[in-house]
Order: C-alpha cells, then sequence, then structure tokens
C-alpha cells in the first residue's frame, strides 16, 4: 500500500485567548482530518525526546528515521543545506553574517544594519572570484541565507570543525582570529584557512562598489563577514538504507529551503511544485494535485510538507494557523477519496510552535495514523489535547516512520 | 527563571491495607502538594526504563540526565562514593565485608557476625597503616560503610576492575584468590595486588587488640576483609556540561552520604545543613531555609534530597512515610511563597520503595512539575495512581532535567 507522510510545520500550539482558549488545531473546521480522526488513531510524539526543544532539521531527521543526536553535525552545515547547498561528508559549514567593521576591524554592527540592500550582488561576486581560488588547496563557496545572513561552506580534503569563531558575538569587539580548538593538524590548517578567507572578504569588500552605493543610500557597509558555528557534514543514512522498513522510492513536496535540503540529503527526490511558496499563501491545492500525481506513480512514499502553520505562528497570527490548517484538512481530503480510502496517511507536525512565544516549543506533537485496517481509538477529532488520550500513547519522532512502513505491511520482522 | 527539583527517595509505593488500601502518598493530606498538583501537571516516570528496579545511584545518575547504562561504574565505586569516598577516574573500588576465617581460611561467617563492635577502630588502624605502604606502586584506602560493609580502593596507573572476587559468596568455602578476568597486563596485576592486600589484612587483622576484644565479649573476630563487585570509576559528564540545559551552578542538599557522593560527582555544590540527619527525624524546616537561601543566591538549579520516605518503606513503616510527606509537603509551601509562584518546582521520587516488600521496585514513579506558565492538566491531587492519568506521560529519568530546564525557559533549541 502508498503512503503518505503530512507534515504541517510547527502545528501544534498552545491554547490562546483570540480563539477561545483553544489551540488552532482545536479550533479549526477541519472535517476531513476528525474524519481520519474517527477512522484512525492517534497518540503524541516527542519528535527528539521529552522536554527537548526541536529545531525543524533535527525533528525531520528523527521524523525520518535518523537520529539527530547521533547524526546532527551542527547548525553551520544545516544552515548551509537551507540555503541551497548540497554538502558532501567531510565539507565543513559555518553560520555567517554580513557585518560592518571600521579601519581597525573593530565590529561596529554585527549584522551590517540588517539591510539586504546588494547582498546578493556582491554575494555572486564573492563567489565568482571565489571560483577562480582556493585556500591552501581548499575551496570555498557561499550561500545567501535571509537577510543579512551567508553560509560559508569549505570543501577540501583534511578539513575540521574544531575551530573557533571569527564572530566576537558582540559589537564593539575586534574581529577574531580563528584558533584551532585541538591540536590536529587539520584543525589547524582549517583555522589558517579561515583567516585567509576573512583578510581577503575584507579587502574584497571594502572597495566594492555595493558598498559605495550602501553608503550612499545612508546604509552600513557590508565589509566583512563573520562566521561561527563550524561544523563537518557526515555520512547520513538514506530512507531507503532503514533495515527492515523497505521503502523503495520516496518523494517529497515541499517549497522550503531547509527542508528541502534535509530530504535530498535522506534521499528523498524533492519536489517544488509551481505555485508552492513555503509560506501561508502557498498554493495547497497543487500540491495535493502533486501528491497525487506521485502516490499514483512509482512512490511507494510520499512526503508532503507544509509551511504555513510554523509561519503563521512565528508571526503571532493563531487565526492564520487555524484557517491554513483548515485549507489543508479540506484539501487532502481529494487523496483519501482518489485512493478509496486505500492508502496508509500520517499527519503531524515536526514541533510544537507557540503563537504567543514565537518560538519552538518542547511540548509533545498530536499524531494521527490512518490505514484501512488497524486498530482504531474512540476519539472523533484531532488536537493536542485529544491526542493525549489517542491509542498510540507517546512515542518518539524516530518511530513514526516505523509505525506508518508497518501499517502499510511493508516491513520485515526484525528477527526470526 | 530558579529551578527547585525535590526527590523524596522512594517516594512511591503499593497501597497497604492499614492506610486503607492506600499508598503513603495517597493517603497523606499534603495541602501545597496538592495545590501544586492543580497548578501544574504530572507524568510517571521510569528512572531508568520500564521494568528495571532502579538503585538510589543509577536513578539519581539518571535525574541528572546521565544515562546509567553507559556511565555506572558498578557497584564497587558506588558504595565507595557512598562511604564519603572522593574517587577519580582509574581508581578501582570493591564492594568489602569484614569476615571471620578459621585458621585454614575457610570462610566461617561473611559477616563477622554482623557485629560491628571496634569495626571504626580496626578501619582507622588498618588505613594508618595502608597509608605507609603500597601494593606494587598501587595504594589502598578503605571506607566504613553500615555494619561490616567496607569500600576497597585502589589509587594507582594501570588498573582493571576485570579481577574476580576473594569472597566465596558462601560459608564454609575457603577464601578466594583473585584472578585476572581476561590477559590484560593491568587486570593480572590487580589481582596480585588485591591477594597480597588480603594476605597483609589477615595477618594484621588476626593479631590486632580490637579482635581479642571481640572475642573474650563472645563476638566472632572480624579477621579478614573479603572483596567482590570490582568496578572502575569512569568519567562521568558534569550536569552543567549537558548541551543546550544551560544549568550554570547547581547546588545539592542533601544528608545521605552515597547522594552526596553522586551529587559532588556530576558537579553539585553540596550542603549538608546542621540538623539534616538522612533520616525520619531529619529537620525538614532547615533544609527547606537552606534551599530558600541557596535559591535567592547565585544558584539557578537547587536539588533537595529527602531520605526519610525511603528509610520508612525499608522498615515497613508506611505510616511513618504518609507523616514525613505531610511535613515535606507543608514545609515546602513556603518556598513557592517566597517566589511568589515565580519559580520552576519539580517533585519525583528516584525510585518504588514498597513498604510491604521492604526493597525497591519496579514500578514508575509519579512526578509533578510547576511553573508560572505552562500546559497543565486537570488533576488535582498528586500520587501514584492520578500521575497515570497526567498531561505529561510516561519518561523516564534522563528527561526529567530537560522538562524543567525548559519550563525555566533556560534550554537552548535543537537545531534550527
Amino acid at each position: 500500500m502508498k503512503t503518505l507522510l503530512v507534515v504541517l510545520d510547527g502545528l501544534s500550539d498552545w491554547p490562546v485567548g483570540e480563539l477561545g482558549n483553544k489551540t488552532p488545531l482545536e479550533a479549526a473546521e477541519k472535517s476531513f482530518i476528525d474524519r481520519l480522526a474517527s477512522l484512525g488513531a492517534q497518540g503524541y510524539m516527542d519528535p527528539i525526546s521529552p522536554g527537548t526543544i526541536p529545531g525543524s532539521d533535527t525533528s525531520h531527521l528523527a521524523i525520518f528515521g535518523i537520529d539527530p543526536r547521533k547524526y546532527y553535525p551542527g547548525r553551520g552545515p544545516f544552515e548551509a543545506i537551507g540555503s541551497g547547498a548540497i554538502l558532501n561528508p567531510g565539507d565543513v559549514a559555518f553560520r555567517g553574517n554580513f557585518a560592518t567593521v571600521n579601519e581597525d576591524m573593530v565590529v561596529t554592527n554585527r549584522r551590517a544594519g540588517r539591510i539586504d540592500f546588494g547582498l546578493d550582488q556582491l554575494v555572486r561576486d564573492l563567489n565568482s572570484e571565489l571560483n577562480k581560488m582556493d585556500f591552501d588547496g581548499v575551496r570555498i563557496e557561499l550561500y545567501r541565507g535571509a537577510e543579512h545572513r551567508v553560509a560559508v561552506v569549505l570543501r577540501g580534503h583534511d578539513l575540521s570543525y574544531r575551530v573557533s569563531d571569527t564572530d566576537p558575538h558582540k559589537e564593539g569587539l575586534k574581529v577574531l582570529s580563528s584558533r584551532p580548538l585541538d591540536n590536529d593538524p587539520r584543525s589547524i590548517k582549517t583555522a589558517e584557512v579561515i583567516n585567509k578567507f576573512t583578510s581577503w572578504v575584507h579587502r574584497f569588500l571594502t572597495d566594492h562598489k555595493v558598498n559605495r552605493d550602501r553608503v550612499e543610500h545612508g546604509y552600513l557597509p557590508a565589509n566583512i563577514i563573520l562566521v561561527r558555528g563550524a561544523g563537518m557534514m557526515r555520512k547520513i543514512p538514506r530512507i531507503t538504507e532503514h533495515e527492515r522498513l523497505n521503502i523503495t522510492r520516496p518523494a517529497a513536496i515541499s517549497a522550503t529551503s531547509l527542508i528541502k535540503g534535509v530530504c535530498r540529503l535522506v534521499g528523498f527526490e524533492v519536489y517544488h511544485p509551481e505555485g508552492a511558496t513555503g509560506g501561508l499563501n502557498t498554493r495547497i491545492d497543487v500540491k495535493v494535485d502533486t501528491a497525487i500525481k506521485l502516490l499514483k506513480g512509482n512512490y511507494d512514499l510520499v512526503f508532503l510538507h507544509f509551511k504555513g502553520t510554523d509561519s503563521a505562528s512565528h508571526d503571532g497570527k493563531p487565526d492564520a494557523k487555524k484557517r491554513f490548517i483548515e485549507k489543508v484538512s479540506s484539501e487532502l481530503s481529494r487523496i483519501f477519496d482518489e485512493f478509496n480510502g486505500e492508502i496508509v496517511i500520517g499527519i503531524t507536525g515536526d514541533h510544537t510552535t507557540s503563537s504567543i512565544r514565537r518560538e519552538h516549543a518542547s511540548d509533545p506533537v498530536p499524531f494521527l495514523v490512518y490505514a484501512p485496517r488497524m486498530f482504531r481509538d474512540s476519539l472523533s477529532t484531532f488536537s493536542e489535547r485529544t491526542s493525549r488520550q489517542g491509542g498510540m500513547g507517546r512515542i518518539r519522532g524516530v518511530d513514526l516512520l516505523y509505525l506508518l512502513m508497518d501499517l502499510a505491511e511493508k516491513q520485515d520482522k526484525f528477527g526470526a
């Protein structure tokens, strides 16, 4: 049987006053999802483990059956992946900021005033120069992130992530030299490369036309890149390699760079249909059309990701979150109907995002599973609260795919 | 926000007839704890994992976020720690008994009749001799435990815990030679050291005045020390090093040697206030005063340990346990009031101790967490039974601190 896993990013929430002390999921009129609740079973899931606040990257790894405590290489590589980089094991990546320094290399603004004017141009020009050079045999690439952010990727042999930041993390301090954090020659070399790169970047940016334009407009010059949070890409298992799960051809539908990157990394074929935006204004209908097409094709597992729920929570808009859930529910019914219910469906979030706190929270997320033949529970609506009474109890993110592939009757017995 | 973790040792229990088929926790009139239950949320916790009977040492390690399956070095080192030893990684420790042997080295009584007459004196005299000697470069120290027990600590380079016991575990058998359990030269050396030590101890004790006095009083001579359960101390992570938890300065209040030792080991500053006894007659009020002082000082996490509950259970006194819980509840209310509720509080036990069986049991223990801003559940009393309905579900000991530090808004997100 085919399997569909729907993740509404940051789905679960806290009760909010403007929704009558309900959560957006509780308040939503979502007749299809509630119908599925009455046909299936629910439970609640700690994406990582109880009390741990998940990021979207770590929680998606977990939901794909990969323990982030073992495999997560740190934020540097995942910021790069989120900005479109394709990383190989051994690559080292840093989180980076365009920033402003004075003539003494003192950081006067860690985010170049958060003004992104001209930064696209700078990244393009830096990359076309970097493309022609190397630093002691190490190639460097930049990936533009949101606002002032830029991921810095080092590729080469014998790199290390055991090096300190150049970012002083405070304004009024000098740009730091990166230092090796151990005696490994690879750490010594990597720190040297980063320091050479930093000097070169500063020289390159100081005279750049974009910075003259920025100053003319009254903006701070973006005359350095500060790096922090080095991480080395590891070999991460592919979803098709999980023992006993027998996933043969998985597809993912998402418009969010970070999630697309994670999906690619673990072996999904990634689809970004036209009109999918990774926001509240995404074409839900088009994503659902794509899911139907892929499920009818050669794919045995389709992962369908919606970001709108999370965006609404980060913006403190629980009502918009509720309405987004309602739209997704109504569109999802088409998949169920298309297969006459002969399909396995999982619906969950990757973490709680509180619309009040506007941030991720550690509260477990509800999940709902449906298969035509399964142990149902007696619930008929899906929410954070009902999930605590669900027949599936409390599980961890890394278990979810096993539950689903078992319901799809695809999983092998472990042992004899 | 400050965090208080209260552990009532052996808190949870089984229903007992003399309390109307309630557990001591159910029977207790504990208005403050029940008020906290109505303001917070509860769940039930397997200190180690379901179906595993925890010791106080392993369960406290787990509650401090340290997986005992990875880090517990065996009972030898922890008995030594419980008797006041400060162990360093690489030290090897054994559990030991004062025992009685005849002239053929046959063990006639494994516990020297359980008579502790003069044993303090023997340990002092042995230690002052041992202090002047070494065995192939290995220093040996003894730590007096309860009754006939004495921990034997070896310090030196190249030791091993892969050696067999000298204790034959049965009376009527000869004292055994310790044998190396593998071919490692360190195991061979350690077994030799233990055998030399055993011969020396026997000679020293045979002629000792205390033993002439014991025999005169009609007691068995304590003329040998039998050792068992070798373990090598490991490097155990400190509680301030847990990733993302951001505990900066933790303090512990306890009067129980084993718990004080574990706390010191994982990086707590340990307080043993005057009047705290580690028993039912402890000055609960003084311990609570100390907790308030520490919480108002520079400590971000205060661990408050009470042993009375466990002692009462081991003595088969559920009613005394109930009354002890009542007193603790009433004193704890002062902490809540002192902070006007602006504090995170966790209350739990480290394991179940059955007042009927007078021993530890594997049943999960109830836990209660309170924070001024949190998801409450609908319970208004705290007990083994209610905790099964709690909003926190079933967790493991190693997760508890993550839940608490998250409620205190001190925890970092894992990932992006």
